[in-house]
């Protein structure tokens, strides 16, 4: 989903000015932070807020924000929600926007408190392979500056060139090593929290274990701002991983490869990557360039392994296995070649968006029903007359079905809007999740209850309540209206 | 610090007889649960309630319970604590007790709620490599019931031959082999919950990655009952591993061995099992049995590779790194070989018992101070005067220091319960944890606040509440006394 720079999003429109019609407790915080922030931290020029406005989600909701904090501290966020909790003022925590659900977009009258500017690595300890960086410092900086102690950092979202670690926290960011090595909550430590009081609470431990009380570190990863504000981050790092070898394989249809994915995974060996892309992919793809994919081919998968000696061996297996289910399959000779197999992955997002508005789902089933979903998907395309495209992260089960469609035609665009929920509620019935890695924001919010049920949104609600009492935090993000608990759309 | 069967702590006392005294709400709770679970479920027999009243915590006080209930599903869980709930009876979560921290010992007029009983495996899948299982299931019986399917569930505390899923999952038990793949929360991915009014809540999911909502799965695990009782746990699996590897080394000194786990750990490879013993160690199993140690050892080495044909070049490497530290490693050249070197270090728990009275300590640090810590630890026995063997989880920073005494000697055992609380300040001081493993139960409560400070223990406190806001489940273990906040002896 990752282009160069943050765009403001499809339907997005300019915000009025902000300022003078604020409440009176907002005007008084406005002005207490002003008073006590160091000069141009908070910003109100409408352009600003503006662009501001919104992450990376299309087609979600934003609000109109009074105010944009871009905080340099710990203290300085401290001090923004110590304010905004005295006053009653709602907060949405922000860093580099590229969130796919909505999650960081404005409600009406809100504090933007951006955490971008906190973007120091604080520590990077060789001996016991972890680091702390504050909250703003993006994942591709990071990663590098790891790996010039021969470390590795392999979270590795689509936007990692632009997100943050804050943000990959935040919303436990996945990406396509996943399958191998974990999403980024397996590599979070310990958190500096600010609490919707402006209490500042340290969790974890920067040791490999640890079992002194509650595991509040991963009640924060992946809460999407609605607990506190990370604002520092202790991760584990590993040792560099070799260069990876990678391999194609051509199937007839996706029900073979997805067949392929399931033996190949259970027969012992993690490939650091595991692509699956559908033939309408293909098409989007070989639309913007020609890969010369062959015309037969009703899926692709691509993997690769990074175990160094053992690589060739895998990539065989990978091979065997793929032509047992009916694939043909091409190991890369070189890393020229291999770059040349990944970048029809790589381009599907460019390639995607060039087609004009989609939606992007994430659903994540368990493996052997990988082929059910695939399969379902297709239909459910069918069925409401609207363009839907496939790519997964197969060796997770994590399909993001892209629902391509014309804005501009209301008929249309409620089918793809029906199409999408439909994609949700068969993930759900495989026994799946409706968001693998992407997150609930306010796009998903009105699917959570169906996923969690009665019992666990209260419990939701309860946690919320007990850190959040005034519900200044992200208000409206991840859990839907009291009132909608269980009955969604 | 497991033994072929549980066994009363040291310094239990015989219960007195359970009923007649018992306040009004307690008489009407139990008689309600004895009309409505099957015939034999409560018991309220004082032997049976005397033999259940403590966990293998040595020096840990526990109550009188005023019944046993031993229930057979999740349903009958939901009933004791629904009923317990409402008549504000506190209720004690147990399995198989093998607990080192007092969390599952008895308090006054509590139920205790054994899920002992709940022992069935429920689903085992290959393709997916994910298994559900009660939470009674003995981890052993667990564990090779996958291998059956040429599955492997890693986590191994020393207590697998008796421990269950469930009392693994509580208190997010480790091991010998979380060098390499993790403590128990990496393999927990789902759990079924009965919270303290008797609601069940279904946590996680079974795929490999999932968002939706908060990470409560991992809030439960490691929460010592105090915040619900788990009831069935879904698990992740691996592939089979390939038979072990072993290797030893002896150096002159602890700092040596240290020094030498820091720079294996550091060069990539992760071994299977990397433990540390120290001089008095060496002596108290030799005391045992006579496994011809260098009698100028200084600290003994032994690592494990489990990586089929990488395995014995992993280990040349050991034994090179080694080396360099003034170690003198053998490598074994058959499975029987390694066993006799594994030996050693499965007999310290025997070997330790039968010296009478000790209290286990279990603080982890950075591997990097690792050295800093043994050395420490011998200095706290010299200043207090008492003798303290290390036995240590090396490759994780995880140390378990046995402070040896009489107990006859008021004097000794006082000195000796300094010592124990010494070692815990010194872990803390050098960026660790007061547990890496064993939990806070009852035996460390009183030190958690040190570690977790004001703020910290606020949010306990806050989420305590909002589960479970009577306080019946397992109270008085984990959370310190409010009115200790922070200042702890």
């Amino acid at each position: 989903m990752s282009t160069d720079a943050p765009q403001p999003p499809a339907g997005a429109e300019p915000a009025p000015p902000a300022g003078a019609a604020h409440p009176a407790p907002l005007r008084t915080a406005l002005a207490e932070l002003t008073a006590r922030l160091p000069a141009g931290t908070l910003v109100t020029d409408p352009d600003v807020l503006a662009a501001h406005r919104s992450d990376r989600a299309p087609f979600c909701p934003s609000g109109t924000p009074a105010a944009l904090v871009r905080a340099r501290s710990t203290e300085q966020v401290s001090l923004v929600l110590g304010t905004a909790h005295r006053y009653r003022v709602p907060v949405v925590p922000q860093a580099a926007r590229t969130g796919l659900a909505g999650g960081a977009n404005a409600v009406d009258g809100c504090i933007l408190l951006s955490v971008e500017r906190m973007d120091r690595i604080l520590e990077v300890d060789t001996v016991d392979q972890v680091a702390v960086a504050e909250a703003g410092v993006v994942n591709a900086v990071f990663s590098r500056a790891v790996a010039e102690h021969g470390l590795f950092y392999p979270p590795d979202p689509s936007s990692w060139e632009m997100s943050t670690l804050g943000g990959n926290a935040a919303t436990n960011a996945g990406g396509l090593c996943c399958v191998k090595y974990g999403v980024t909550a397996d590599f979070v430590r310990g958190l500096t929290v600010v609490l919707a009081d402006g209490s500042v609470l340290r969790t974890g431990r920067r040791t490999a274990k640890g079992v002194a009380g509650y595991d509040l570190t991963h009640l924060f990863v992946g809460s999407e701002g609605t607990l506190g504000v990370i604002t520092e981050v202790t991760l584990a790092l590993r040792p560099a991983a070799r260069a990876p070898l990678t391999a194609v394989a051509f199937f007839p249809d996706p029900a073979a490869a997805c067949a392929a994915v399931a033996d190949y995974m259970a027969d012992g060996t993690r490939p650091s990557l595991l692509e699956l892309m559908d033939r309408p992919t293909m098409d989007v793809v070989s639309a913007y360039r020609d890969l010369g994919f062959p015309p037969d081919a009703g899926a692709v998968l691509i993997a690769q392994s990074d175990r160094g000696d053992q690589a060739p061996g895998d990539l065989r297996r990978f091979a065997g296995t793929a032509s047992r289910h009916g694939g043909d399959a091409v190991v890369a000779e070189d890393p020229a070649e291999a770059e040349l197999l990944l970048a029809a992955r790589r381009l599907v997002a460019v390639a995607t968006e060039r087609l004009g508005a989609y939606l992007a789902d994430d659903v994540c089933v368990p493996r052997r029903v990988l082929a059910d979903l695939v399969d379902g998907v297709a239909e459910i395309a069918r069925e409401h007359g609207v363009r839907i495209t496939c790519v997964a992260h197969a060796g997770d089960g994590n399909l993001h079905p892209h629902v391509l469609f014309d804005p501009a035609d209301p008929a249309e665009a409620e089918r793809a809007h029906r199409a999408f929920g439909a994609v949700m509620d068969l993930g759900l019935a495989l026994g799946g999740t409706i968001t693998g890695e992407h997150g609930v924001g306010v796009l998903k919010r009105d699917w959570l209850g169906k996923e969690l049920g009665p019992i666990g949104l209260r419990v939701h609600r309860d946690i919320k309540h007990a850190l959040d009492p005034y519900g200044i935090l992200n208000p409206g993000k991840v859990l839907p209206a009291a009132h909608d608990a269980g009955a969604v759309h």
